[in-house]
Formats: C-alpha cells, sequence, structure tokens
C-alpha cells in the first residue's frame, strides 16, 4: 500500500500541473535574514501566544455594550463610556492617560414615525438620518417619487414631480464581493446628500432605503449632510422592504402616499473628549505610534462593531505589551475618538491640537471596520513612495501573523479620524477585517455583543499589538530606509 | 501538447481513485420501462418547459403582498385576500370556484411596547404572541428572571424567584443544518406554552426569544395555547439581541427590570373561509387531489413565503395545466386554507364537512414551508403500508422533476391544514424545499415579496403541477398496487 501511496503522490506531482488542481500545502511564510520579520519573530510569536491564551477583550467590550450601551455624541451614553475608559487604562496602569476635551455636535432623535396613508395603511419601519430636522407637530403627509439613480432627476423634473413631495431613494447595495468589498462607498450617496438634492428641486421630506445587502426588516441610520443653499428638510432611512413595498406599489401604477413625523433636533454642542492612555517608549518616548478606534456610536443597537471593538482592541493591546513587560522604544498611544459619526470632531481636534507634535508620529493605526476575522492592514501616505515603502515593510511584518490567517497590505484610505493626519504628513494605517457581514449591522439595533465572536476579536488583539509593538520598536521609522535591510527589498 | 495531456489524463484516471477525487459526473435518474415515471415522461417535460418558460405565479403573489398586504383571521386583509383568490381562479375559468365558510378566532394586537427600566432605560423591540392577553391600562412592571429550559424552574421555583416576576425565555435556536433541519419543532415550545409553565409559578407575565437562528433586531411573533388550568398571562417575543442583553445584564449580577404594556384581546369569532377551486376530472371527477396552502397569515410583513406562495402555487398549478388542456382523469382541487396560524379552523372544518367525502380524496398536498428551490414531498398516512407503497411510488414519480434539481421523497409529518384528514385515511403530502433560510423570516415583517425569487416560485409550480397531474391521472391511487409495474419494484 505504500508503495502505491508514493507512486501515486509521484504521479499526482508530475500530472497536476497541467490540470491546474494541485492542492498546495499553505506556504509558511519565509522570512528573511536581517529583515523586520526576522528581528521580531521572537516578539510576535510571545505577543500572539499571551493574547491567544488569554486577554480581556472580550469581557471588556460586553461592559461596554451591555452596561453602557450606545453612545451618540452629547449622549450620557457617551460621557459615561468616556470615563469608563479612562478608568480602564488607568486600572491597567497606562501613562498620561486622560480625556482630552472636544466639543461635539449633539442630535437628538425624538419621537418619530411613519406610515403609508394610501393606498393602504401600514406601518413604516424607519429611522430617522443623523443631524436631519424634524417635521411640524403634526408631520409631513404627500405623495412619495421613487428616484433609483440620479439621472431619474431629469424627467421628474421636467414634469414638476418632485415639488412638494417626498423622494423616496430606493438603490440598491450591492451584495458583499469579497474581492471589490461591500459597495457602501457609493451606495451611501443618497443617505449622505439626497435631503439637500430634493430640497433643491423642492421635494418636503426624503425617505433613504437602508444602505444595506441583507435586511431581516432592519432600519440603518448614519449621518446626513445639508448644502447650505437649499432648505433642511426631514430625512429618514426605510427598511429595503418598505422601500421595496413603496417602489413596487407606484410601479405597479398606485399613488403611494406617507406620513412622517420626526421630533429630531439639533441641541446646543456638548462636552465630550477624545480618550488617550500611553505605553511610554523606553528609549524615543517622543516618538508616537497611535492605535486607535472611535467610542461614539449611533443611538440604537449597542456599537459592538462599529465601534466599541476598535476601542476594545487598542486598550487591551497596550494592555497585554505592558503585562508582558514588552515596552517598546518609542510610545503607543491609545486614542478613542469622539464624534466619528456625526461631524469628525475628535479626529479634526486631535489633528489641529497635536499640530506641532505630527512630526513626531510614526504612524497612526484606526480600526473601524468591525472586529471579525483579521485580515491585514491599509496602509496611505501623501507621499507615494513613502507609503509604497511602508507598504512593502509592512508585507515584511504580515509574515508574522501568519498563525492568526493570511494577511494582506493595500494602500488607500486608512480611517476618518486619523485622516486629519494625513496633511501633516502622519502614516495612516486602518486595520482591516473580513468584511461580509459588517454592513448587516451597521448603525442598526442589531450591532450587538453578540455578533461578536471571541476568538475572532483575540485574534484582532493579537494582531494590533504585535503591529504596533513592531512599529514602536523597529530601528527605522515606517515609511523610511536608513538601514540597509529596509533598502534590499 | 496533445500528447502530453493525453498522458496526463491517462494518468489521472490511474491516480484519481487511490485519492477518491474523481469529479463524477450528474447520473441521469433511470426511468424504468412500465413504470409510471415512464407513463409520463411526455407529459412531465410539456409541463415544466411551460411553467418554467412562463407563468403568472410571481405577478399574482406580488399581487397579494403588496396591494392585499398580511391576512390574519379576522381582518380586513383577510376578507379582501379571499375575495381576490376566488376571482383569480374565476378568471381563470376554473369550476366550483366557491368560498367555504368559516367562522375564525379574531385576535387583535393594539398598540404594544416594552422597555428595561433598570438598570438603564432601553427600548425593547417586540411582537406581542398571537392569542396573548393584555396587559392591564398601565403595563406591569416586574423584575425579570430568565429560563433557558424548564430545568430552570426547578430552583427557581424552590427559591420562589418566579413569584410575581417576568419570565424570559432564551434558549437558543441552532443554526439550520441541512441533514436535520431548523430545530423549529422543539425550539418553538417556550412560545407555544411557556406562558402557562411560567403562570403556574404565579409568574406575570413572559417574554420569549424569537425562535430564529439569524436576526438583525427582528422579533417573530407566532401563536401561543393557554392551559386552561392556570391565569392567562399576556406573552411577547423579542428579539434575540434583546434577549441576549437581558441575559447578560442578569448573569453580571444585575437586576433587571421591564415595562410590558400590550393591548391586545381577542374580539368575537368572525366570517372567513377556505376558498376552493377545482380543475374537473375527465373520467373520475369525484376522486379528489388536493393542492393547498393556507391563505391566513400573522399581522406582519406580506406573508409571502408563509404562506402566499404555498396558495399562489396551487392556484397556478391548474391555471397551467387547463391552460395546455391536460385535464387529468380525477379532479384536482386547490384548497386555501383559513386560520392555519393561529386556530387550524380551515383545516378541522373541511375534514368534518367533507368527511363524507373523504374516501375519494386520493391524497391532500399542502405546501407551507416557503417558496424557495423545490426539493422534493414528504408523505404520511396511518397506515405504514400505504405510505411506504406511496413513498416507492413518489420516488418513482421524483425521476421525472429532475430538470428542476434533486428531489427526495422523505415520510412523515406533511401538513397542519391537511392534518385533520389523516384520521379519515387520507393519504397527505407536503410540498418541501430549501429550508435553510424560512426561520430567518417566519412570522415577520421581512417575510415579504423581496424574499421570493421568481426562478424558485417557478419551480415549484412546475414541480406541484407535475406531480398533482400525475397524482390525478394515473391508473392507480397513490399508495395502492392493483397494477404490476406498481408491485415489480
Amino acid at each position: 500500500m505504500l508503495s502505491r501511496v508514493l507512486i501515486a503522490s509521484f504521479l499526482l506531482a508530475f500530472v497536476s500541473p497541467v490540470f491546474g488542481e494541485t492542492k498546495s500545502e499553505p506556504v509558511e511564510p519565509t522570512i528573511e535574514h536581517g529583515s523586520i520579520a526576522a528581528q521580531y519573530q521572537g516578539a510576535a510569536t510571545k505577543i500572539i501566544d499571551a493574547v491567544m491564551a488569554k486577554n480581556q477583550a472580550y469581557e471588556r467590550l460586553e461592559y461596554l455594550c451591555t452596561r453602557i450601551g450606545h453612545r451618540l455624541s452629547g449622549s450620557n451614553g457617551l460621557t459615561k463610556a468616556i470615563n469608563w475608559a479612562v478608568s480602564v487604562m488607568v486600572k491597567d496602569g497606562q501613562e498620561n492617560v486622560r480625556p482630552e476635551r472636544v466639543m461635539v455636535p449633539a442630535w437628538f432623535r425624538g419621537a418619530e414615525n411613519a406610515l403609508i396613508t394610501h393606498p393602504r395603511a401600514q406601518p413604516l419601519t424607519i429611522l430617522g438620518l443623523g443631524g436631519s430636522v424634524g417635521t411640524s407637530g403634526k408631520g409631513i403627509t404627500a405623495a412619495v417619487v421613487v428616484v433609483e439613480h440620479e439621472d431619474d432627476f431629469l424627467w421628474l423634473d421636467e414634469e414638476e414631480k418632485v415639488r412638494g413631495k417626498i423622494v423616496l431613494y430606493n438603490n440598491k447595495m450591492p451584495e458583499y464581493d469579497p474581492e471589490t468589498g461591500s459597495g457602501y462607498g457609493t451606495t451611501v450617496r443618497f443617505r449622505s446628500k439626497g435631503a439637500s438634492m430634493a430640497a433643491a428641486r423642492h421635494a418636503v421630506a426624503v425617505l433613504v432605503r437602508s444602505v444595506t445587502a441583507n435586511s431581516l426588516n432592519t432600519p440603518h441610520t448614519g449621518a446626513l449632510r445639508y448644502d447650505d443653499k437649499y432648505p433642511k428638510i426631514p430625512a429618514a432611512a426605510i427598511t429595503t422592504e418598505d422601500a421595496e413595498l413603496i417602489a413596487r406599489l407606484i410601479k405597479q401604477g398606485e399613488a403611494v402616499s406617507v406620513h412622517l413625523s420626526m421630533n429630531a433636533r439639533m441641541l446646543p454642542d456638548a462636552a465630550s473628549a477624545n480618550v488617550v492612555g500611553e505605553l511610554h517608549g523606553s528609549t524615543n518616548p517622543e516618538e508616537i505610534v497611535i492605535i486607535s478606534g472611535h467610542l461614539d456610536s449611533w443611538d440604537v443597537g449597542q456599537g459592538a462593531h462599529d465601534d466599541g471593538g476598535g476601542c476594545i482592541i487598542a486598550i487591551e493591546a497596550i494592555n497585554v505589551l505592558r503585562k508582558l513587560n514588552m515596552i517598546p522604544r518609542r510610545t503607543i498611544r491609545v486614542v478613542l475618538w469622539t464624534n466619528e459619526e456625526n461631524g469628525l470632531r475628535g479626529g479634526k481636534a486631535y489633528a489641529r491640537e497635536h499640530e506641532a507634535e505630527l512630526p513626531n508620529h510614526v504612524v497612526a493605526i484606526e480600526s473601524d471596520s468591525g472586529v471579525f476575522h483579521p485580515t491585514g492592514y491599509s496602509v496611505e501616505n501623501e507621499d507615494p513612495e513613502k507609503q509604497e515603502i511602508g507598504a512593502r515593510q509592512l508585507r515584511d511584518i504580515m509574515r508574522l501573523l501568519a498563525p492568526l490567517g493570511p494577511m494582506k497590505i493595500t494602500t488607500g484610505h486608512s480611517g476618518a479620524d486619523v485622516g486629519p493626519m494625513r496633511q501633516g504628513g502622519v502614516m495612516l494605517m486602518g486595520h482591516r477585517v473580513e468584511g461580509s457581514k459588517y454592513f448587516d449591522y451597521h448603525h442598526t439595533a442589531a450591532d450587538t455583543i453578540d455578533k461578536v465572536d471571541p476568538e475572532e476579536l483575540s485574534k484582532n488583539v493579537a494582531s494590533l499589538a504585535t503591529v504596533a509593538y513592531i512599529l514602536a520598536d523597529m530601528p527605522d521609522r515606517l515609511g523610511t530606509t536608513s538601514r540597509k535591510e529596509g533598502a534590499t527589498h
């Protein structure tokens, strides 16, 4: 039997290239002598093993999600979360733990509801869009026109069909594609700008099909941006199911009317804060590696994947390193941003107030794509050459994360909150994860702790702690190549 | 190059058995000479080709879902649907089209809401259970105790922990398993009986984790059954997310209180009807093959998969046969049952009022598992031998459905509404479909037309029309073997 198998193996090895069907064993990543990876192989193994054996990320995320809950800018929930995050990092023994005060917009949802009034009464499941004005006391009742694409406005305008109406934006988000991603970037445009696009044409309100490819009658909120040139009109997300119902009725020739009532309003700006805590560098403490997530969320669900998880893995990354007494040369600074969802005041304030210090920011990493299985990092710099060198160095480092699964380095957009540092020349990075479910939960009441897998969460901590440690310790700054081994690749 | 490929092919053929990796071509189902399948091969091809080329099922289901909507027993929606179904079958030229009057229970949901009041205010997403009593005007506020399994009552009872409390049943539905199915049958027990189980222990209300393995904060309603021995207490489904939140808070040592307000009530019984329509048999019109679904639904969503789809494919099956002028020997009778969801009054009334006629019922097929990809049929008879013969004959017939995909015959439970005919000796059948998503939508606002795939719907029509035609036309009655070819298998 052994000889038969051996022969077969030999033959298969010969035959396979012709058919291209060889099942290749997963290749062990090659670590080149003298490379960054070679230097940090021991450190990486130590960090990953420690994190995967035990860490506090899940219990901390569970606390944030269940005991504090959602955390919209200006809410008590966010204030509680800020105080809690400070207390956690103090308890962990981190340095320079502090809230950095930022004033944030305070939008209040209030009671809201909508229903189809014609051709038959049918309640709609809605979530007003963040930043929307409310309706007047009695609400708005008007006929609905459907817009699937900007071009639809051409004929609607001509026939004066938008004036006095409620516009329903019914553009579909595509199914998630592992190659091209979610399609969120383009699908979201009507949620962001649709209210003013409709107001420019004298509509009285807008309904937006929730930005998701999968729905169980689940409305997705999110921010809108009014264009000052036009009147501010109320805007709410409806579920894909309700959008389909209205669009199908209209396609069948029915006139559809909807009643919309929203008590949403803007309150005066409220005091908030970015939360900062540090693992101080041993020899170059003035040089900084930021790891970060945003602590604010929408006012539904628990902000588990968006972005409680991103905050917790940053807190836990330096907690683990300190416990292992692995103090890198440079400082690792955790920043938990405020107001990512509806203003970006936290990210903007940080870039402004730390402007003088930005040249010392070696890299700023943000995690804001959920805490599913980690898949690598993006890297972004306004200098394409530095970006390319950084990407090359990171690809080298990724070999060390092989125990966590295959990792990939991409270039480009890395995070909203770190974005304002781009102009200061800071190298930006985004922590990337498997993305097929993120937008199912995004900005909904379903973004809850039960959607987070403890094992996947731990892998995120392991990845982030390892990468932050190496970037804070390696002789060259990410994106520079003074040393030979960097230059030989 | 050619010779290299030839050699490689030869070698691969030699090697493959060792590794067990041969890619076998799908086997064409063998149709035995003289079998039922052999007799009806031409008919089946004709029906399937015609249905897959064109049919009205999707546009009719869309009408039912969007223009009429949900259809709870006693509602205007159900009355409209009954009248519409009658008019459709009359228009199709069917015979003996009629509503058969049945009185049904009329449960009215009314306004309802719930929120966690302690440790922090948090609204809950609920759907009262069908048949539940309401709360008093002010609602009920009480501490919550969690029950994951009946055994939990043992210690809860001992410590008098249930008295005066709200019981949360937090048993999880497993993920769908293609081998063992959904696990609905056992998971649903707390929804059905939990209110009285808790009332027996002096609870004041119950919350039930929605019976689903997948949720986007989606509550699932469904019927409860009160045990007359105990007080009737209010009962509502909450989402899996909300159930997790409460259970986790309590596990963390928090006392959780909930306020529940429900205006649900029973109204006097209302007039309703089973809708009947026939394709009259050419030589044995007194012998009947029933094809059926239930026209009532819950009072949310559109009852698209449950069970608008089942009704429409039955209507469309005889529509197609009549258009093809394929009139079988026996009568095919469409029955659209009323009140499957919360009383089964339609199915019971039919069995009672048609009792004398039951010996002439050759078979009664129900479709009530959604209209996903069709996968075959179940067969059920109180005589195991007849059931076995029926299954064998159906396996033969299934070969003709190969163009629609692989089909399987199982034995056992076939449908709630046809169930009351079992005691009359009638052969029952259930139309089966791919089941992985059915319970995601079941009894929710997400059971809507956009969840129905037109191609899959057509395949259901093709399967049902073919099987109904053959069962109504084949010389032997299903489950009997007077003729030789039946006995030789």
